[in-house]
């Protein structure tokens, strides 16, 4: 039996779940995560620490814990199981004080992604406009974009847009090349205006070939010679337009998505 | 000028930023938040170090680190800055050694979420699935959805289907409950067979007629009385045909994602 790992959050336990996975990915073994979310008072605490003390019969071992938990009591209800408990919270909060010289609120929920600010309006909104200028879609309102991504058919555009919609708040929108553009050999009508916030994504015609053939299996859109020429002619294209891009082939969502963010300069324009 | 917290990272470090925004909101002050990503050679951690070492001249005060760095030496590098430098790895990685009297692997790259993986092809499936399956767009492969959403226009449909496909590969199919299910009284064509993977979603008709006059102002769709007819209407058929759902007024898709992966009994699946 792999070790029982509990994210035990006041909140989703999304963020500290996804790091605790990462911190766990070091170790050569398999481990079964499982999150415990919304403990917001002392009964939710007692019960999470019976659910933790209660892993030892099946497993044969203590568990891990990862509490993110910002209330003291419940915190401590958590930290009395029978585990070995990792404090993601109170570890880094006790150093802060020190050093800003001020003490920390220990109120629920300040940080989790909350519905009711602007915030998290700006990403619903951010949302909806990716979505409603996804695959080149719309051409209304392109100057409230704050990015255009343009690529062929299935080198990345959507989920990127939709990640950084979701993520950041970022209104993406997002235009195929296609044969038409390279035989006109131009932008799509209506996007130079819009050049400096236009960013390339592109990929190994082998890969692209390998993702179309999953869609339409053996047809020309999907042939090798066919994703060749494509992305021959969508990279001469952003060449000459001198449009930025980047190889989506082996560069998961968040990585293409943090690139983009860096050539647009919004990486560090966050202040909370 | 609020003090300046850096963020290094060897990947993205999206995690860790956003887990650093959840530990700063527990300061009733501000900051301002850098995001240090790619940092995975030691000359980008020296790079990185000069960044942190420039802050105390711009911001009076010495700044704040994050680092998840996983290479010792770039790591040191990084801890060599004149900041508070916490460490978000290391941290846990060494009582995590010793529990499991395992050594850890210090490799770079293992805990993103990365392409080229099984399930990175899932989540990138599931995006895919979720966007042709939006809005009761397509009836086909209901058989391969994990959940399908139900609720009136704009109560948090698509943005739940699509959080939920791509941070967790789940398939979510979505559909409008619209007028003419209430007069029929019936659930939408197709969808009483899938019966056990339904989850509704109902919202605050006064927060629904906010969100609907955005859109269409003035309009029947949006008028306070048409909401609280559909609300209504919504309602009183998932109670009636056994469905359970949630109420998304004061909730962020993340939080409705939890609930929503709790009811399907998917939020503990997860092996690593």
């Amino acid at each position: 039996m792999p070790p029982t790992v509990y994210v035990v959050s006041d909140g989703t336990g999304i963020t500290a779940e996804t790091f605790a996975h990462s911190i766990l990915s070091q170790f050569d073994m398999k481990f079964r995560l499982v999150r415990v979310p919304f403990v917001d008072d002392a009964d939710k605490a007692y019960a999470a620490a019976r659910t933790i003390n209660s892993a030892i019969a099946a497993d044969g071992k203590r568990p891990i814990v990862f509490t993110t938990l910002v209330d003291s009591v419940s915190n401590a209800i958590v930290k009395g199981a029978n585990a070995l408990v990792l404090d993601m919270f109170q570890t880094f909060v006790e150093p802060l004080e020190n050093e800003l010289g001020v003490k920390s609120s220990h109120e629920i929920g300040r940080g989790h992604k909350k519905a009711d600010t602007d915030e998290y309006k700006n990403r619903i909104e951010a949302i909806n406009y990716s979505l409603e200028h996804d695959d080149g879609q719309s051409n209304r309102n392109l100057a409230e974009a704050d990015v255009i991504l343009v690529g062929v058919s299935r080198c990345g555009k959507t989920p990127t847009s939709l990640y950084l919609a979701m993520q950041y708040g970022v209104k993406a929108a997002n235009y195929p090349l296609i044969p038409e553009d390279f035989e006109r050999r131009t932008l799509p009508g209506g996007l130079t205006a819009y050049k400096s916030k236009l960013f390339g994504l592109s990929i190994d015609p082998a890969r692209l070939a390998e993702i179309r053939n999953q869609r339409r299996p053996g047809s020309k859109y999907a042939a090798i010679e066919n994703c060749r020429y494509e992305i021959n002619e969508a990279e001469a294209l952003m060449r000459r337009e001198n449009i930025r891009w980047l190889s989506s082939t082996h560069k998961s969502i968040e990585e293409i998505a943090t690139t983009v963010l860096q050539e647009i300069k919004m990486i560090d324009k966050a202040t909370y």
